[in-house]
């Protein structure tokens, strides 16, 4: 036997029957929940041109991708990400649908490294897209729907920290700090690491009070309060702006009555090169990792040679799994209620009332014969099958 | 702007929102069906090492395959199949599982070349596999849920050949042919070519009662009689008890009222290496290719080390989609039910009333300015939506 056919390649695993029906209930209840919220679903290939996904605004490296290729083709790589796929879709294929355009998806993404910090490199997510709308309550929206979402799917504990990300690229602009230089402060921020972040600066020529405004980003997390704190600070218009921005769409969620949902976090600056305003990512205790990740990103599909302001999210199937695994225990697969036991010659009527029996919703087996020879009894035993019908019998009683 | 970014790879499509919902009802009434008839899901990795695609039992060349290459790693293809992977789960993490083994699954698997004539190397699939029983029962159950599952999704107009593999290879056996040659008639018969296979004959030293035998094959096709006319040509052993098997599924499935969506046809030839009984396929007047395929594989899962016999189907969702569009069209995908305008101070009143509307599963878009000033009318109407609530007044009456 050749010992490879039993083994996986890295970062990818089975779903197992448990596992498979709560991941199923999830992706349905979730697939409902944007449903009613007038979001309609599209589906992308597994795999396209690396093309797609190396544009300016790419948040994903080349090297975190999986590439493959075919002679007379150009290099494909399996879809890292959702967003370009539907960016694509809406801007060449769905022209006469009106903005804004409400868009969901659910599949798998792939890409190893750095963002797939879990291991996992087959990424199960299912998320929306929001195209055409510039205003807070678009993000307001958006970040309703991850926190509907999650409520929904039956998680409690969880916490959306919302960032803003023109706030630091306001600081560095004003710092008129070289590329590489920035990029060095950002990691350090988005890492809270103040001690290396302070040692970064004292070679920099800032002037001190931009110094300890970015020294202060990886404590500027909380609630409201945090944007008071951070509008004292600066009078640079971009971090102005961008507060008054995530100011408005936190209102916005707090009128809702989502406030003990919403946490604000002006630290974080992750894929800078991708979001272009509200950034947020959903946390429980449970996890290291977000369960759900999203933002603005405004200048993303003009690369397909049109303006158009967006946001969306993602939710991370496989880490709410776990979470809600973790807080409130996962759903048990329903067993089979009946196992019938029908001879050859079974006729019409008893294939019948099985028949009528399964669209009555109960799970049914019928028995057939295993190289071990065990009993219909037996069987049933084994699997917890708590009754037996004999075909003979079974037309005439129903499933109680 | 890079033109690649607009382009998708041979072979693979977007699936846009009308043909994106009726794929997921068609995969939601097929999962509640298999649920009921005792299968439970599972699901495997997209991508495993090549080795498993390559055991002696293999129906799928490996230059059919997507393949790529991690350094440190064996080569690793996109699932071609879910058989394989799903034999593997069965004798590797589900020795626990009693048997007979029920299990389903729903995905996309991946092929060019001869496989995907249609063109299409994304084919989506729904099937189920029935591990551990030899009976003509297990065989005619997942004929008939076969049969079920696609009157359950809406097709009237289909029919599922049955043919039987071991009827040919007794054939050939009795005529002591070489491998290559047994592979050219097979090839011709399966073509259902008879003048080709008359010529091909014409050379080979068989006596003229198996070439006669030969020769009628591509014709035996047609109601249970065709097993009355075989049964009468042949009398080597492993002829006959392929025909008494082929006849025991049959007389089950007549006994169930099914025998108006069944046919024989003791012709099909396909795939030997991997069937060793019943092998079956359906077919509609609508379309050139097969929508569902399946049959009995005894020998697969030995490569893990253990005996045990099997029989399945994989249902090919897109060709289904595609039958169903032509038998009785599509379902159209609901529209928006009622368009809210708010206000940026919308309390919680409001947003409650919203959810609480959603909750009773009509659909709601919330009104979002765009770049081209549109109105709320104006959207409306473009999206036909009939209602407009103000959420002013939108708290105080219902959806109606």
């Amino acid at each position: 036997m050749n010992k490879w056919i039993q083994q996986l390649p890295e970062g990818v695993q089975d779903t197992l029957i448990e596992q498979c029906y709560n991941r199923r209930k999830i992706e349905s209840k979730l697939r409902q929940m944007f449903h009613v919220s007038g979001y309609d679903e599209v589906d992308t290939p597994l795999f396209e041109y690396l093309d797609l996904f190396e544009g300016e605004t790419a948040s994903i490296g080349q090297e975190q991708m999986y590439k493959f290729f075919e002679p007379g083709s150009r290099i494909m790589v399996l879809k890292p990400d959702y967003t370009m796929p539907i960016a694509r879709i809406a801007a060449t294929k769905m022209k006469e649908y009106p903005f804004p355009k409400r868009l969901s998806y659910f599949g798998n993404v792939y890409r190893y490294g750095e963002q797939g910090q879990t291991g996992q490199r087959e990424i199960a997510q299912a998320g929306i897209e929001l195209l055409g709308s510039r205003e807070a309550e678009a993000d307001a929206e958006v970040i309703a729907l991850a926190v509907e979402s999650l409520l929904k799917i039956g998680l409690t504990e969880f916490q959306i920290d919302i960032g803003q990300v023109e706030f630091f690229k306001g600081l560095v602009e004003e710092a008129s700090l070289e590329e590489a230089d920035s990029e060095k402060l950002r990691l350090l921020i988005h890492q809270k690491n103040e001690l290396a972040l302070e040692q970064q600066m004292k070679d920099l020529d800032i002037s001190p009070e931009i110094k300890n405004n970015l020294l202060q980003l990886p404590m500027m997390f909380g609630n409201g309060e945090v944007l008071e704190s951070a509008k004292a600070l600066t009078h640079n218009e971009r971090c102005v702006r961008a507060l008054d921005n995530i100011n408005q769409v936190y209102q916005i969620l707090e009128n809702y009555g989502l406030s003990e949902y919403i946490a604000i976090d002006l630290g974080m600056v992750q894929s800078l090169n991708y979001y272009t305003g509200i950034i947020f990512q959903g946390m429980t205790r449970e996890m290291g990792y977000p369960i759900c990740g999203g933002g603005r990103y405004d200048t993303l599909i003009s690369e397909f040679g049109m303006e158009v302001p967006a946001t969306g999210f993602a939710l991370e199937v496989n880490r709410i799994l776990i979470a809600l695994e973790r807080q409130s225990g996962l759903e048990r697969l329903p067993g089979t209620d009946i196992l019938f036991v029908c001879k050859r010659q079974t006729n019409q009527e008893d294939y019948k009332k099985i028949q009528e029996i399964k669209s009555e919703g109960y799970r049914v087996e019928v028995y057939l014969p295993v190289d071990n020879d065990q009993t219909p009894e037996e069987y049933a035993n084994l699997k917890g099958i708590p009754k037996i019908i004999k075909c003979d019998d079974g037309n005439k009683e129903g499933p109680k």
